[in-house]
């Protein structure tokens, strides 16, 4: 009751606490995952998020316009993985192509850690609709910039060049995706070692050297 | 029509050319990826199979039994990849823990290739049923096996120590259970220079030494 209230009262221009768009989008994509997409309603999501159906529409024209943002919102951080660190001006330091590759690996490990609903989404979709489709699309499209900068590495002879690029972005990624499969957050497991682990790993091995 | 005739004609001792047991086995797990298990009924299976239901029946007593013997084929063919490969005379040759996970590692990928839609299945059950309770339990007891050997070979000084022998499985088998998301049978990769190439870059990584 007292909720319904807060929710009335806090539906003017701040919105409610906590379900502002981001918190919409939060429960939606938790919802998606638990019920699946064509499952979730919006009535569903109003009555989870204890808002009118026209406040969630005040923020999401359709529930395929929530499934974009949240596609999105995952693809943003992924593409954000590609672009070189920078120093503490923000220009871009040049380094080799393998440094760039080790900082893609690590950043992405951290984007599924720190976005793991958002990423698991991802990676169930399935090309059903124009949305979907859209999104394998900007995904193939990472992939194959994590290719060329395999190529650029084996070119440079910092990488082996034995194992065909298109195979190791697969086998890589194919790695780094599984941590959705098990990861849960507030495990023994930090971001960070879990990075540090899919460095060690893929570019040096398990064997001692 | 023809086709028709002919199932009755050789629905007696030898059953039907092509669909003895494992001939239903190989379209059931097929549709089960396609339809989902849920939405496959025996009669559905009899008429992609050219049977009648009672002729399934003879061979399975139910759809549970089907489920429970594909995942068995997959389990066993991977439970075989824990045995050390013998010598000719069918005597294992002792090995160090090393050539052991190797051995394993080789063999899943041949596995997964060679068995495709049987792995696929098994890797989309979630514990709805006490088949798929059971056959995640041993699951489960093969992924402790392989920790084990990753474990001792951390300890007799082969493998290095500083990954989490769990999460050192995990990522293994996480690359390795990816590639059924994008291993087409009759691509580029053989299973030989895929099994390859996975032990070559967890093993020794894909940085030049």
């Amino acid at each position: 009751m007292g909720m319904v209230q807060q929710s009335v009262a806090g539906a003017g221009r701040r919105g409610r606490p906590g379900y502002d768009r981001q918190g919409i989008l939060d429960v939606a994509v938790a919802t998606f995952i638990e019920r699946g997409y064509d499952a979730t309603s919006i009535a569903l999501l109003a009555d989870r998020l204890g808002l009118s159906k026209s406040a969630i529409y005040h923020h999401f024209p359709s529930k395929e316009q929530i499934l974009a943002a949240a596609l999105d919102e995952a693809l943003d951080s992924l593409e954000a993985a590609l672009v070189p660190a920078g120093d503490d001006a923000g220009r871009s330091t040049p380094r080799g192509e393998l440094a760039q590759l080790e900082h893609v690996l690590r950043e992405a490990v951290h984007v599924l850690v720190e976005r793991l609903p958002y990423v698991t989404l991802l990676l169930r979709v399935r090309g059903n609709t124009e949305t979907e489709r859209s999104a394998l699309a900007r995904r193939r499209a990472f992939d194959r910039q994590v290719r060329a900068l395999i190529e650029a590495a084996q070119h440079s002879g910092e990488l082996r060049s034995d194992i065909d690029a298109r195979v190791a972005e697969r086998l890589l990624f194919g790695m780094i995706n599984s941590i959705v499969e098990w990861y849960r957050p507030g495990g023994r497991e930090s971001a960070q070692s879990l990075a540090d682990d899919v460095v060690a790993l893929t570019l040096d091995g398990l064997r001692t050297p």
